[in-house]
C-alpha cells in the first residue's frame, strides 16, 4: 500500500499493508486530516518513527464483528492494554502500555490502510460527508473539556488561539455559554469564527481580565502566561497545547489567586459525531485544501504555512 | 507600643498604636508565629513595608461588638472591601481592594497591638494554650485543601516538603487518608512526623510515582517539577509554595496526563481550631524556640536557620 513514512525524512512510498491483531479491524482510509501534532512529530516530537496521522474516516475491510464490515467509521486513537494499573482504574486513555494511532508505537492514517481495535471504532451516520467525519477526533478533543469542568451559561470564557483546535473549542464551548471570546493573531482566521457569530479579539487588543475559564490552545509555550493574566481568582485554565519545551512560569500569582490549571487531551467521539451531524459544530469552512495521498509532502508544506487551517489527504 | 518594623531594614522600635477603623477591633497580641512568608517579606517579597506578622493569638481590647471585648481570639488575615466584583462573587479572600494582615497594606502581628475587622476574629476555646492557638492560621491553610479537592480514604497522597506548612498539611490530610507519605530533605524534621506515625521518605529515596494527590509545599521553585513526576494521570497537584520567581516547566506531559494543578492559599479557621482543640493536629512539638518581642531580630535569625521549625514571639 501507499503510505507517508517518517524515519527522519518524510516521504511517500510503498509499504506492506498492516495485519490486524486479535480484536482489531483493518480499515481502508478514505480521508485523513493533518494536525499540528503531525507536523511536530516530523520535527522530532515524541521521537516518532513510522506512518503519522490520527484523524481519519475509513471503511472497515475486515473485522471479527461482522456488523462492522463494510461500514464507514472514525476511530479513537488510544489503544489500551486493559491490564495495567491505569486501565484497571478505568483510565484506558492513560494506559501505561498504550499505543496511539500515528503518534506512539502504532502506524497511523496517512496510508491506504490502518488497523485499530474494533472497540475504538465509531460508526459514521450515512448522511455525513467524509470531509466532516474526518473532524471527529479534534472535535472530540474539544468535548473533552466538558467532561473535565463545569461550564455554566453565565461563565465568561476566553479561548486563546485561532487555529484549528482553538476554533473547534470555541464553537463547542459556545454551545454552553455565549459569553465567549476567541483571541487570536490572524484576522483571516478570526473572520471564520465571526461568520458563526462568535466574538473574537486580536492578541494585541486590550482584553478584560477576570474570565471564569481560559482555554489555552495557542500551540505556543507562552500562552499559559497570558492565560494566567486573564483568568479570575479561583478560575480555571484548560491547557490544550502539547508543544514540548520549557515554559518560564511565575506560579506565585496562581497560588495567591488559587487558579486551577487542567491538562486536557483526547475526548469522547459520541457527542462529537452528534454535534457534527446536527451542524452544532461547523467544520467544512475550516478546510484549506485537500491533497491526494501521493502529494502528501505538498500537503504537509501547505499545512505548515501560517495562514493554513485544516489540510486534508484523500486516499482514492 | 513596641513593634518589629521593616522599611528596608528590620528593627524593633516604638511606634504609635494602631487606631481601629469602623467595624474593626483593637487586639492586644499575646503571641505570634514567624512564617516563611515573613522571612520572604524581609527579602523584598510583595514590596512590603511596615509591621509584618499574620499568625497570632491575642485579646480584644476594644470592639463595637461587646461580646468580643476581653475575649481571646485568632484572626483571618484577608480584609475585604465587600463592594468589589470579587467580593460580590463571594470571594472576599480575593477582594481586589483587600488588605492582608502583615502582608499587604496592613500592619501585622509582630507588635503589642493590631487591628482587624471584627468579622475576621474567631474566639479561642478557654482550654487552648496560646502556643497552640497561634497555629490556627497555618492549620487553616492546610484545611483549605479539603475545601478545594475531594480526598478519599483510599487516595495515595504525597506531601512534598517537611517544613512547618508541609507537616501541618501532612497531619491534616492524614486524617482523611492513611495512604500518605511526606517527603523531605531533613531527617530531624521527618522524625517529628514519624512520632505521629505518619510515613516519611527522603527526597533522595526512590518514590513510587502515580500518586492521586501531590501537595507541593517545599517552598522551592522546582518542587512543581518533582510533583509532575509523581502524580498519576488525571491526578491533582496542590501548589502551596508562594515563593516569587520563575519556574521552568515542561507542560506537555501535564497536558498528555491531564493533570490538575490547583493553587491553594488561606483557609477556614473553624475546622482548624477544632482540629487543634481535639488534638487531631498536633503543633506544640513543632515549636523550636520562643523569643520576647524585644528579641525579634534574634527570633528572625533563628527562624531563618535550616533546622528551625516554628519560632514564636511572646509579647509580654
Amino acid at each position: 500500500m501507499r503510505a507517508l513514512v517518517y524515519d527522519g525524512d518524510l516521504r511517500v512510498c510503498e509499504v506492506p499493508a498492516p495485519q490486524p491483531g486479535k480484536g482489531e479491524a483493518l480499515v481502508r482510509v478514505l480521508m485523513a486530516g493533518i494536525c499540528n501534532t503531525d507536523i511536530e512529530l516530523t520535527h522530532g516530537y515524541m521521537g516518532f518513527r513510522g506512518i503519522p496521522g490520527h484523524e481519519f474516516v475509513g471503511v472497515v475491510e475486515h473485522a471479527s464483528n461482522v456488523q462492522l464490515t463494510g461500514r464507514r467509521v472514525v476511530g479513537e486513537i488510544n489503544c489500551a492494554c486493559h491490564t495495567c494499573r491505569h486501565c484497571q482504574l478505568e483510565m484506558p486513555h492513560h494506559c501505561l502500555d498504550r499505543t496511539v494511532l500515528g503518534i506512539l508505537r502504532r502506524d497511523g492514517a496517512f496510508a491506504d490502510y490502518l488497523t485499530l481495535p474494533e472497540e475504538n471504532l465509531h460508526l459514521v451516520p450515512n448522511a455525513m460527508r467524509d470531509d466532516v467525519a474526518v473532524f471527529a477526533e479534534p472535535v472530540a478533543a474539544a468535548f473533552r473539556i466538558l467532561e473535565q469542568i463545569r461550564v455554566g451559561n453565565e461563565d465568561r470564557i476566553i479561548v486563546l488561539g485561532d487555529g484549528k483546535l482553538g476554533q473547534l473549542i470555541a464553537q463547542t464551548l459556545w454551545l454552553h455559554s455565549k459569553n465567549l471570546v476567541c483571541v487570536g493573531k490572524h484576522a483571516q482566521k478570526l473572520a471564520l469564527l465571526e461568520r458563526l457569530r462568535i466574538a473574537t479579539a486580536s492578541f494585541n487588543d486590550p482584553i478584560e481580565a477576570g474570565a471564569d475559564i481560559v482555554v489555552e490552545a495557542t500551540g505556543s509555550r507562552d500562552g499559559i502566561e497570558r492565560a494566567l493574566e486573564l483568568v479570575r481568582p479561583e478560575g480555571v485554565i484548560v491547557l490544550k497545547t502539547t508543544v514540548a519545551g520549557v515554559s518560564d512560569i511565575d506560579f506565585s500569582k496562581s497560588v495567591i489567586n488559587e487558579v486551577k490549571i487542567i491538562g486536557s487531551r483526547c475526548g469522547p467521539f459520541r457527542p462529537a459525531l452528534e454535534a457534527l451531524a446536527l451542524g452544532n459544530v461547523e467544520v467544512r469552512h475550516l478546510v484549506t485544501e485537500t491533497f491526494s495521498l501521493d502529494d502528501a509532502l505538498a500537503a504537509f508544506e501547505r499545512a505548515s504555512q501560517r495562514d493554513a487551517m485544516k489540510v486534508l489527504l484523500r486516499m482514492e
